[in-house]
């Protein structure tokens, strides 16, 4: 029992060697714990405990979310508030990389696997638990054998509809080259190359959005250079730093 | 069968009066799929036919993620290369709501649920599909009844191992009053008012991401006012328009 009034439970810590019986002491257990003012229960099925679903879903249970090895499992109880369970995660992160040389060329890939062939920024998706500067240098690393550091955000953009109706944010890292020669990533990219950022934003083909977002390295190149750059941060309680990102200046 | 040369079923499309017989079907469809280089299957379970999970389980297909309403599994058949399955959504989105009225005190708010009584910004979780601006207006207004308009965003924190494993992006948007008296909500808030900005930086228990994020606000106020503010752009087949943030001026 949580402080939200809820209770949860998970298969592995359940006998379930005899799967109606032990669904009957749930439903007895659901009616005590309505009783007792309990708003919502939890449910995690391990994978192998998954017989237990059908009943489940019997009994009106609603699927929560998924991860490789269980299912999460609700049922709001209470018939005095409205369900107050909060939804699962719903937004992907991609990272692009916005790489400029000391020749005022930009890293630009295209992919293997496009219905247009465009020239695009090198990047991709967030792995779990990863920040979004590092994103940004490992896929451009990945996709083009660039090696760079993280300069600046320049922008990002929050994008709805995406896959599995989640949301979408598209951060654009400005990233410096440090190493590397082009090497492009033979499963995903088609074709690599620097090209001069002038000619670049005059691209007949180029879509509005990678136009805006060439437009906003040249607005902060001219604007004295003003970026969004992260700071350390200390947690509530100084267990760990988070990444607070904010306006300041940088050096170009 | 799509461009990354899968295969996606869906459950309600499927004959399944008699599920032993639509397994032994499937194992033969998987040995075919992998004889003609398919690489991954994606299989949607509707509640209705939950039933079928365990049998789906058996033939080691994994749990990709559950909506309300259904389960997605997912079976990666390729010997020739590591599983390139996309990962489902693993971010949060939450907005804090920064308001300074012109007597330059800020909303504050403490929580009725909370550990420690701090006072701190009103603010919540997105609602699925909704843009951060519009979660900050609307939280806000839900927690303290104080109408706001979006002005910027003044930084944001990115945090991991965050609920269920997944991540965490912190918005904070500064924004303006513009009506309404303050009336807290009476299920989440124990108190909430006006509170001078300096008095508020100097409160000896502020966390230091609070203190942070009252610096950067002082920051922008001193610094010429550089925000990170929105502009809509069309997006690749100029369906819709999106938010794309990057660094401006404003007049505070």
């Amino acid at each position: 029992i949580n402080r939200y009034n809820g209770v949860t439970i998970k298969s592995e810590e359940q006998n379930l060697e005899d799967i109606p019986l032990f669904v009957e002491q749930l439903k007895e257990s659901l009616l005590k714990w309505k009783g007792e003012k309990i708003r919502g229960i939890w449910f995690q099925v391990k994978k192998q405990n998954s017989a237990l679903i059908p009943s489940l879903i019997e009994v009106n249970f609603e699927y929560h979310h998924a991860q490789p090895g269980y299912v999460m499992l609700t049922k709001w109880i209470s018939d005095t508030e409205p369900n107050g369970l909060p939804h699962y995660a719903n937004q992907y992160i991609g990272v692009g990389g916005f790489v400029v040389n000391d020749n005022n060329e930009l890293l630009v890939i295209q992919e293997k696997y496009a219905d247009r062939r465009l020239w695009k920024l090198p990047g991709g998706h967030a792995d779990p638990g990863e920040d979004l500067a590092d994103t940004g240098v490992r896929e451009v690393f990945e996709e083009t054998g660039i090696k760079t550091e993280f300069v600046s955000l320049l922008c990002f953009r929050h994008q709805h509809q995406y896959r599995f109706d989640c949301s979408d944010i598209y951060f654009v890292c400005l990233l410096k080259p440090i190493g590397g020669k082009i090497n492009p990533c033979q499963q995903e990219i088609a074709q690599c190359t620097w090209m001069n950022i002038e000619e670049y934003i005059k691209l007949p083909d180029l879509t509005e959005t990678l136009k805006h977002i060439t437009q906003c390295y040249l607005n902060i190149t001219e604007n004295g250079s003003i970026s969004i750059t992260p700071e350390r941060i200390n947690n509530y309680n100084n267990t760990c730093k988070n990444n607070i990102y904010s306006v300041g200046h940088i050096q170009l």
